[in-house]
């Protein structure tokens, strides 16, 4: 059955250590060694050791790993990375002296990075975002989630869905998508934001589904964006639409936004450095992934860490992404943020990969289809030239890919 | 003038914007808008307006940068990237709660990396390094500092050094060594670390000069490590031998190692978390340069910053440095470096910049030479698609290099 299964693959990696990354698995990152994954149409199609392969003639291509080791493809399961502008000067600024309150009188803050983006044309946007896409792609990224929320405008917040939808057109890249319009208030409903939620619940949510161009929604729940109350308008719209749900929350503060997703099964709620008691056992029982951003909370000098211990205590799978945006975490660089989970956070190396494989996929309701190497999976797959995926968190500026895999195909997009 | 300077020239630049970190420019990062600078013989034989070039007729190769920004090459003027071995399985023992007792029980720490590159051949210690040296060269580093400091035995340390020299020959950047010999007390001397300094001063030096394999001497000055006096025997050595003198002092507590340093005009003391203003007069007074070491300082989790303030009153130059080790800083990036000084360390932009050029260059005895786009300076040039000189301090992950001048040669590592 076994040697069948191998027949029918169209490619079949050898000699391969797989970080399989299964909930199952008794060993550390469901680690099988010696073994061969064969794929066929995309899909992982056969999996067996070495050892059963003895006697069988491979049709399929045959690629000898060499002892080395493999992945499931990293999943950034959340970003910001389709804006226009440049805050460098604003970096520059801050570490200068000026004041928050002064460089948003000179038009600073997120709202330069809306004004940007509203002015930019789509094809501006793309060309602006690729970049930082194709860096994550070289470090092993096969799938990302990107959030509008610097259009704020029902025309501008599609702009970068539709952008977001193209950078997936032109590279071998999955893109997942998420309506953010419930990110800042925009200047023009200032003292109006529930006529502003209106908006994205009557107008803009309906557009972006119409178009096909949006797979979940999410909000900023905190005292600086929206209240609890507008945020469940927002979730409740979500549902109409058979939308997902994702919040961040619990960043600054605690306004039990964690709950309330919780409530409306969400997928993930991402920060959540105040989360307590209450919100984890909610978090738990709805099945929502926890996602931590270690560079947002690097980059703003946090120094409340998310409570891993009452996380890990209430069994609520743990996501790692990169937040990846202009304000408070221009680091596009998920590798560096498994480091940051482990080093600022005190995750191990095991819950730092399955928090950007199997935990990612969950968190954009994709856990069935991406993040774990088992039969009837897509075939996205990294190869790695490491000793122990350890060194996948441990070392930083050395790139250790040999092969990335997309789709089944071989897609080295560094070269 | 300015004509005939670059009817010589090689090679020009033009339509460019000079960072040149000039001391004497009174404009941010010493710049200079719209500038052609042209090099002969691999140094820098011209810079001037492109308004002045306007009737003259350039022979040599023209290089249209289209506005984009020119900095000095980087240079990483602390690096321990010659090393065998791989720690991140100590990495993993660690966040999974294992002591630090039971993992030296374990013969991990230092001294594994001290055993397994005693084991390497120099071949193999070559190899295993120029990964982390090729990543470095790949982000703009043309300049870099190795130390030895894994060997612990006069045979070993040279082995190191051979490494280092290997490294530089086959590969477009400059090495400068420094020999670490009083790094750690090599097992075999247990109780009895002043016959160990003996032979670094009595046997190690003097081979390594012989050999003409090291600019300078370093030691760790640290109750973990090597005692004050100690200490000054090794610089009593090195100003014997005419070599450099380095020092990692007040990293972990105040021995008061950065005024020993000053006493022998050390070029670099590096680390100084707990330097005092004692300790940074007499390093301005002997024109030592810090050098700051924000990766150890956040892979450790330490929370004692360098006191910054108090290096910017005294007028101390300040250095920028990765501190590549498998211990304390398995971050081989320059640029991760400089942010973390920034965000970390509240360097400005300006600072982190000039750190890793012409203060760096100062903290290797090679301030005359290298790290300032200036008349007569070797020609080690980074080309930079960028609006401000800010965002290589702000963004990560995204290399916005366009091209790397080496000696005045084109040298793009990363093809
Ligand atoms: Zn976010
Ligand atoms: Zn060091």
């Amino acid at each position: 059955m076994v040697i069948n299964l191998f027949e029918a693959c169209e490619r079949i990696w050898t000699n391969v250590n797989l970080a399989t990354i299964t909930p199952l698995a008794t060993n550390p990152y469901g680690r099988l060694s010696n073994q061969a994954l064969g794929v066929r149409q995309g899909r992982i199609a056969a999996i067996a050791p070495m050892a059963e392969l003895a006697h069988v003639q491979l049709l399929g291509e045959v690629i000898d790993c060499k002892n080395g080791w493999m992945t499931p493809g990293l999943i950034d399961a959340h970003s910001h990375l389709v804006f226009a502008g440049n805050r460098a000067h604003e970096f520059e600024q801050r570490l200068l002296g000026v004041t928050y309150e002064d460089i948003a009188c000179q038009g600073g803050g997120i709202l330069s990075t809306v004004k940007a983006t509203r002015q930019a044309s789509i094809e501006e946007l793309v060309n602006l975002s690729e970049p930082r896409l194709k860096a994550l792609m070289a470090e092993g990224v096969t799938t990302i989630e990107i959030k509008s929320g610097y259009g704020l405008s029902v025309e501008s917040e599609l702009k970068m869905l539709r952008a977001a939808k193209s950078l997936a057109e032109r590279n071998p890249v999955r893109v997942s998508t998420s309506l953010l319009g419930a990110h800042a208030l925009p200047p023009e409903y200032q003292g109006n934001s529930n006529s502003y939620i209106d908006l994205v619940c009557n107008e803009l949510i309906p557009a972006a589904v119409q178009e096909d161009l949006v797979d979940a929604v999410d909000v900023f729940c905190e005292g600086i964006a929206f209240t609890p109350e507008q945020c469940e308008r927002v979730f409740q719209a979500a549902k109409v639409h058979g939308l997902g749900v994702k919040a961040h929350v619990e960043q600054l503060s605690n306004l039990h936004g964690a709950e309330l997703a919780a409530r409306y099964n969400a997928w993930s709620v991402d920060h959540i450095e105040w989360l307590d008691e209450a919100g984890a056992k909610a978090v738990a029982e709805s099945g929502t992934v926890a996602t931590l951003l270690p560079g947002a909370f690097y980059f703003l000098r946090e120094t409340k860490v998310p409570p891993i211990e009452l996380i890990r205590k209430h069994g609520i799978p743990i996501a790692i992404a990169t937040d990846l945006n202009p304000g408070s975490s221009p680091l596009a660089s998920l590798r560096l943020a498994m480091n940051m989970a482990c080093t600022l956070f005190h995750l191990t190396p095991e819950e730092s990969l399955a928090g950007v494989t199997s935990n990612a996929a969950r968190a954009l309701g994709l856990g069935s289809k991406l993040g774990r190497l088992e039969v009837g999976m897509r075939a996205d797959m990294i190869l790695w030239d490491i000793d122990t995926p350890a060194e996948l968190s441990y070392q930083f500026g050395v790139n250790p890919i040999k092969q990335r895999i997309f789709n089944g195909e071989v897609s080295n997009v560094w070269d």
